[in-house]
Order: structure tokens, then C-alpha cells, then sequence
């Protein structure tokens, strides 16, 4: 099979578990329950957990029918993370669309968000097993990590000092970990050497470091429409991204003022605030500064792909959606 | 051993395992994850779903070391679902003392509980090998169902007619599936017979169904140290309770008028609505109705229990259990 060949059936076969669960929510009661879920997942998004799942697993010549359901729990999962993220950053929008606690409530979107945590343990679960009880334990364990991750960056907020390696830590635990555990839970669901089932992890974790970095460059140089919510946003709300805290870092006296007065202003229009602060990034050429981070992550991430002994076709697949990944404009 | 002494040595057994949860948390950080997760433990509480588990375990001849562990689990579940029901419910205290959300902020009080979902599931995931998919599916079908019950429950407030049936059905959710399934889970792990541990399930769930009601007429005709929280406070929130349905069922016109006008008067001195609200359920009786329905439950409870041929001193143990939950003033 070609590699795109390859990725695209792989993708059809997560669409299809995806719309087979959503159906599953139609009939199901009460509804203020289950439709913010269906709504959530026909929200879209670009699969990468489950689609990393399905190609660690055909990596080392595991049944994809054996990650199928697992896949799907790990889909499940994050969309719950976004659910209850979205409510604790006060997002008005997903993907273009209305969030489940706009559209619904808070409490809705709690309750629901709750559910489909069990949801998604209840698909893990469905795991082979042989290695029922390490699946759980690598799910649990990320599980665990992304909460940790997520209330760091909410402490980051209020913390008057956060360094470049607390910021890496908390996407590292925040992003990256679940993409690192949907790779190992693919290894680990095709009976993978253990010392291989590392170096996806690994993969997977410093290309979620990347991934994220990325990010960081889109919200402030992507474009609108691509990108599914308003470029700039995190300059709006002062997010300590890894673009302001290495123009901290580096800006003298003058320029560091400038930016904190921006900052630190209330009542500012904001597309005002983002072309100034913008420029400031320019003048620093930070984006290029994030871009060869973003790089040795990247770099590192292909270095433990390398060290994987395996069918060289089945590897081109991994490595051409880590391209994607890489080159994608949202 | 003496009926009461097996009691309080498993009681023991549980108090050492949350005191050893408790003392795992103390280095673990962000801090502001698991301060709140440790004091919502510390708070206390009559850890009914663990101990359930044990006896139910004990009945079956099973060792009470393979259930420690789930059983831990189960008591971790119930307190973040307390801890999430008391953002959606507005609850200022818990035993006396602030809620999460009150002494932190609503974001904390999500995450960290959100992260004890996670570690409640680390726990369950500790029963022996043999029989843990089973387990696992009952846990999560319990928790399902928990979310399940408290969505009803908060759709009522907004539902102009609720039936009894409604309300028993929301009740048998949110707070008997738990109990019930803490039975089974102590009942599977012992290696049960599918029969006998469908009998426990049966008695946790008509036990759990008499527990609520229960509390129900507690926190109306209760005294307010006892209980832990404000008398009346059901009255003062317009909840939809057992009492306030049967009223509304078995009124006359004039008194479902004057019941009306409490709940729907804003501005009220609470003391003097909580007072007259509880002369209309004493003008009917209502306390007693609901006492007959709760030993309606109850008696459903005993005869699964009565069903299941095992030691009689053990199952006096369990007799003990009901027997002082009933019984209970708080």
C-alpha cells in the first residue's frame, strides 16, 4: 500500500468508529447529557491521537482491529480535556462553533465532559488482554499528567516568572504525553519489544512538544479562517506561549517595557494590542527562535523513529504524517 | 469475631488506606491540584462505599487484601462526585466546611477533580488479575449511570412535573448504583457466584434507594450539627425531593396553592418558608409516606440478602451495617 494510501484508509476507519459511537449517543437519555457530546465530537479535528495509535500499532505488524476501540477511547479523552479546558479558559469558541458551555451551561458541560471521561476508559478498556492491564496503566498515567499540565498553565497565569523549561514542562505533560501515550498504547496493543515501545513514546512526546510549539506560531502568524478561531488570541490574553517568554528573555529594557505596557493595559482595542506586540515578536525575530526549537524537538523525535527496527514502508507512513504535522498551516 | 468488631476493624483497614492515599499527595505537585484532592479526603464521611465493599467481599469468603485497593477506588469516585456536583449545585459548605470551589476557584475544583476520577480508576484497576475486566465494567457502568442520575437531577429544576417514579428512578442514579455496585465489585473480587453477586448488587441498590429517601426526610426533620449542613435546605432551594413530590401529588388545591407560593415567593425569610413549608408536610403526613416507601426499599434489600447462602455470623455483619444506616441521625 502507498504511504498516503495507507493514512487515508487508516483515517477512514477512525471516521467510521467515530460516527458508529455518535450514533450510539442519538437515543440515549437524558439528552442534555449526551447530545453536548455528540456535538463535541461532530466538532471535527484532525484525529492525530487515534490516526498515531493505528500507525504505532501497523509499525510493528500489530491487527489494527485490536487499537480500533483503544483509538477511539484516546479520541474520546482529549475531546473531554478540550471540553473542560474550554470552560476554565472562558473560550466562547471551538472550531468556529459555539463551546458546550456557551451553548449548553457550565454545569453541562462538567457533567458531560465527566461522561465522556468514563467513555473513554470503557474503549480503552477494549483493549486486547494480554496487555489489558499496561494499556490502562499508560492511559492512567497520562491521564493523570495532562490535569497536571493543564492546572500549571493555569498557575502560569497568575506567576509573575515562568522560565523556557517550566514552559516546555507543562506542554511536555499538558500536549505531548497523550500523544506519546496513544503511540506506546499502539506498540504495546501489537505486543511490541518493550525497549521499542519506549522509543515511540518518545517520538511521540518530543513531536507533541514540537506540535505544540507550533501552535504557539500559528495563533499569532497563521491566518483566521485556517486556523478555526481568532489569530492572535493568546496575545489578547497574555498567554505566557513560549513566543512572549523568549521575548522576555531576550528584549532589552526598552522593548521588554513597551511589552509589558501592552500587557498590562486594560481597555485596549485588541487588534491594536496584537500589531503591536506582533511587531515586537518581529523585531526579535522570534518566530524564527521558536521555529529552531520547535526543529531540535523535531529532529529528536526522528532520531527515536530511527532507532526502530522495522518494515522501512510502514515507517514512511509515521514519517509522512509527522511531515503533515509539521507543515500544516492550522 | 464479634459482629461490631468486624465492622470497625474494616473500618480501620479503610482508614489506614485513605490515610496512606492522603500522605501520597503531599509532595505531589502543581500543589493546587492536590491540596484540594487531599482535603476534600480529610474532610471525612462515613465511607459507606467502601465498606460495602469489604463486607460484601468478607461474605463471600474473599480476602479483604484483594479488595483494599477498589475499595479505596470507590471511595475516591464517590468524593469527586461530590466534589463536581457541589460546583453544579452551588453548595458554599461540605461537612461544615468551605467547598473546593469556595476555598479555591470552580477551574481547580474541575481539575482536581477530574484527576481523581483518573486516580479512582487507578485503584479499581488493582483488583486481581482474574476477574478485572469484570470489575472495570462495573465500575464504569456505575459511573455512567452516577452522571446519568445527576443530569435528571438537575433537569428537574427546570421540569415542571417530575413524577415519584422519575424522582425514585433519578435516586436509584445518582446515589444506589454506586452503593450497589460497591457490593458487587467486593462480591467479584471474592469470586462470587454471578447469582449470589447480582444478589448484592440487588441489596446495595434497594438499600441505596432507602438511603436517599432517608436523607430526603433528614434534611427536613433532622437537627442541623447532626446533618452537617443547614436544615431545610432542600425547602429553601425548591428541590424537588420525595417529600415536596408526594405533596404536590396528595394536596388539595388550597394547599398545593399555599406550598406554591413559598416555592415561588422570592425574597423570603428561608426560616420562616422552611417553617412553613414543613407544617404542609406535616399537615399531610408526609414524613411518615416517605418513611413507608423507604421500608418498602429497605425490606427489598434484606430479602436479596437473605437469598444468598452464606456464614451467618458474616452476614450479620451486613445486617449490622443496614441496620445502623437506618438508624442514623445525620
Amino acid at each position: 500500500m502507498q504511504v498516503l494510501d495507507r493514512i487515508e484508509s487508516f483515517n477512514k476507519f477512525i471516521d467510521f468508529e467515530i460516527e458508529s459511537f455518535n450514533k450510539s449517543l442519538l437515543h440515549k437519555k437524558p439528552i442534555n447529557l449526551y447530545a453536548p457530546i455528540k456535538y463535541t465530537l461532530e466538532l471535527g479535528g484532525k484525529r492525530l491521537r487515534p490516526l498515531l495509535a493505528l500507525l504505532s500499532c501497523d509499525l510493528f505488524d500489530g491487527s489494527i482491529q485490536d487499537v480500533l476501540k483503544p483509538a477511539l477511547g484516546l479520541e474520546i479523552f482529549h475531546n473531554f480535556t478540550l471540553l473542560h479546558d474550554d470552560i476554565m479558559d472562558k473560550a466562547p469558541l471551538r472550531r468556529n462553533q459555539p463551546t458546550v458551555h456557551k451553548k449548553w451551561n457550565t454545569d453541562i458541560a462538567i457533567l458531560s465532559g465527566d461522561t465522556m471521561f468514563v467513555q473513554s476508559f470503557q474503549y480503552v478498556m477494549q483493549s486486547p488482554e494480554f496487555c489489558l492491564k499496561e494499556v490502562l496503566e499508560i492511559f492512567t498515567k497520562t491521564a493523570i499528567e495532562v490535569c497536571e499540565g493543564q492546572q500549571m498553565d493555569m498557575d502560569f497565569e497568575t506567576q509573575s516568572q515562568v522560565s523556557i523549561a517550566q514552559y516546555i514542562k507543562m506542554i511536555e505533560l499538558k500536549t505531548s504525553v497523550l500523544l506519546a501515550g496513544s503511540a506506546k498504547i499502539g506498540a504495546v496493543v501489537s505486543g511490541a519489544r518493550p525497549e521499542d515501545a519506549q522509543h515511540i513514546y518518545e517520538f511521540g512526546k518530543n513531536l507533541g512538544i514540537a506540535f505544540q510549539l507550533q501552535d504557539d506560531i500559528l495563533d499569532v502568524f497563521g491566518s483566521k479562517n485556517l486556523v478555526g478561531k481568532q489569530t492572535g488570541g493568546d496575545i489578547v490574553s497574555n498567554k505566557k506561549t513560549y513566543l512572549l517568554l523568549k521575548t522576555l528573555n531576550i528584549a532589552d529594557r526598552y522593548k521588554k517595557e513597551e511589552l509589558e505596557l501592552w500587557m498590562h493595559t486594560k481597555q485596549v482595542d485588541p487588534n491594536l494590542k496584537i500589531e503591536a506586540v506582533k511587531a515586537i515578536y518581529e523585531y526579535f525575530d522570534v518566530k524564527n527562535l521558536a521555529r529552531e526549537e520547535l526543529l531540535g524537538f523535531y529532529n529528536k523525535s526522528l532520531a527515536h523513529l530511527e532507532k526502530i527496527p522495522c518494515n522501512k514502508a510502514k515507517k514512511e507512513a509515521l514519517t509522512a504524517f509527522t511531515q503533515n504535522l509539521m507543515d500544516r498551516e492550522n
